[in-house]
């Protein structure tokens, strides 16, 4: 990795301006930060008049579709590849491979980005990706239009559940009145991403209620979904998203677990935490990793030691504690 | 009402400035927004040497707490009686009589404000009284310390669904940063407010979504809790507050309704639209009444006259759009 360096984002600006064709990646399963991120800087690399494509390995979920209406989407060889909210190479999911070691710029706000890319701008304080790209996109001298703004404002939000998390500062906020004001559609991408859950998503959720078990004292919540669950409530794992983040809500409760059996045999845990409990630590004892308040992992078996085993987990971390 | 005047912050701040022992009424069934600017305001005033007292009908919630810590709460006979968030006289609930034409100035952000005091500052365009009260704040001169950053922010936050509900403006999301520089922490906030249930909570919520119903084409849903469903749970009537956001989620909804048995035989109902739809005009029809988006009354009668005329309600209403 010595050939790797980190870069502030006015000399990304000056890479960006630079080249045409520019090929923008997001992380696989993407999330409104990676890919309000990427819609907002093809925004405004049209209004430079360069080409610019983004590329993801999953299906982007129809909810997001407002963000792609009028970004970049042209045939073209790169002459620039990089990456917006993208910590590792192996995030690019399906597509890591084609493009193994040719990223050439990383913009991301994780603490724990890999350096990956030849050059990388990351900036943990920042509540979200959203908020660098906003920054790049002023160094680039293009205006906000309402497009972007509502680009900016989606990373914005998702990456701090509403502006509910931790991770807000003044600047998240600050930057959330500035695309207000720019002409971003709140009320619709607030309903699209906070408030609009399907009629399976509820049964989904009631049957993870019926489920909800606290452990050590009330200190550990766990809700844990299967392959049947899924079926009889018609939910998507998707729908599931946002059930994560309901055990950690349980009053008295340190360490929120959500299990979902994401193919027969293996779960997928997500795990989210309060106050100064680290949910990476806890996933990091299963292969799993992420951020202090939200990680996750993957276990085979069945549900019976898949709980076991991230109980075990939990345990040993609070113990340490 | 010919002796009512509608008056400016800056004639609001005069009344203040020319008294002391201030007395500060909150609404009955008292919410982040009018405790918070009451609080606010209490803490400004103290920084003035002034006295002050905050009078409510109800008991306040223990999550609120933190906002009381160093507020005034002085013996006095007022030389100023206030109001702060209060549309209507009656909404004083058990001291409406008490106070009765008593009340000199009223700070208030609702539409609907029924300019019962003698002088009345009213910003419909202000998405929580708590903006309101930090720009009186400010033509008072004083300080907005860490204590009244926390006071302001709740009412910010909680008035908005933490920023998430059509009312918000670019200006919230500016005071939410100043807040936010001025040492609020919401980290502590948001967790109390919104990301906060009880284990109780979870078994009403896990009731109310067995029981979720979809009508006319799925443009309304209904969610109805009965007694028993709060003994069963052991769940308080404050904790249906946070179901009645629900039923509103449900895709493709416009009109979500709320119903809970407050007493044996008289339901509370809540409505909560979506988009253009008026949770006030539905609310009307049974004498109840609120915001756009947000509105409610009380039925008396069995849960099964309740839900057919509220859905009757519901249904005129919609029928006339």
């Amino acid at each position: 990795m010595t050939d790797k360096i980190l870069i502030g984002l006015d000399r990304a600006a000056e890479i960006i301006s630079d080249r045409d064709n520019i090929l923008i990646l997001t992380h696989a399963n993407p999330d409104g930060d990676t890919l309000g991120s990427a819609a907002a800087l093809s925004l405004a690399l049209r209004q430079l008049n360069k080409r610019s494509r983004i590329e993801n390995s999953d299906e982007i979920p129809r909810k997001y579709s407002y963000l792609f209406e009028n970004t970049g989407d042209e045939d073209f060889t790169p002459q620039l590849i990089m990456s917006v909210d993208v910590a590792d190479q192996k995030l690019l999911g399906a597509i890591e491979e084609k493009y193994d070691g040719r990223v050439e710029l990383s913009i991301d706000h994780h603490g724990s980005n890999r350096l990956f890319a030849q050059e990388t701008c990351v900036d943990p304080e920042s509540a979200s990706t959203a908020e660098l790209i906003l920054k790049l996109i002023k160094l680039l001298g293009t205006p906000v239009t309402p497009d972007i703004a509502n680009a900016i404002y989606t990373g914005l939000a998702t990456d701090t559940g509403c502006f509910r998390f931790m991770n807000t500062t003044a600047n998240t906020h600050m930057a959330a009145a500035e695309m207000i004001a720019a002409g971003a559609d709140c009320a619709m991408i607030n309903k699209l991403m906070f408030e609009t859950k399907s009629f399976s998503y509820m049964k989904l959720e009631k049957r993870g209620l019926e489920g909800l078990t606290l452990h050590f004292g009330g200190r550990v919540a766990v809700i844990s979904l299967t392959g049947e669950d899924f079926r009889a409530s018609g939910a998507s794992q998707q729908d599931c998203d946002a059930i994560c983040g309901i055990p950690r809500q349980v009053e008295g409760v340190d360490i929120g677990i959500t299990m979902r059996e994401k193919e027969e045999g293996l779960y997928k845990i997500s795990v989210r935490t309060n106050g100064s409990f680290d949910a990476s630590a806890v996933c990091q004892r299963l292969g799993g990793g992420g951020h202090k308040g939200a990680a996750g992992c993957e276990i085979r078996g069945t549900l019976q030691q898949a709980k076991k085993a991230v109980l075990d987990a939990a345990e040993e971390y609070l113990l340490g504690c």
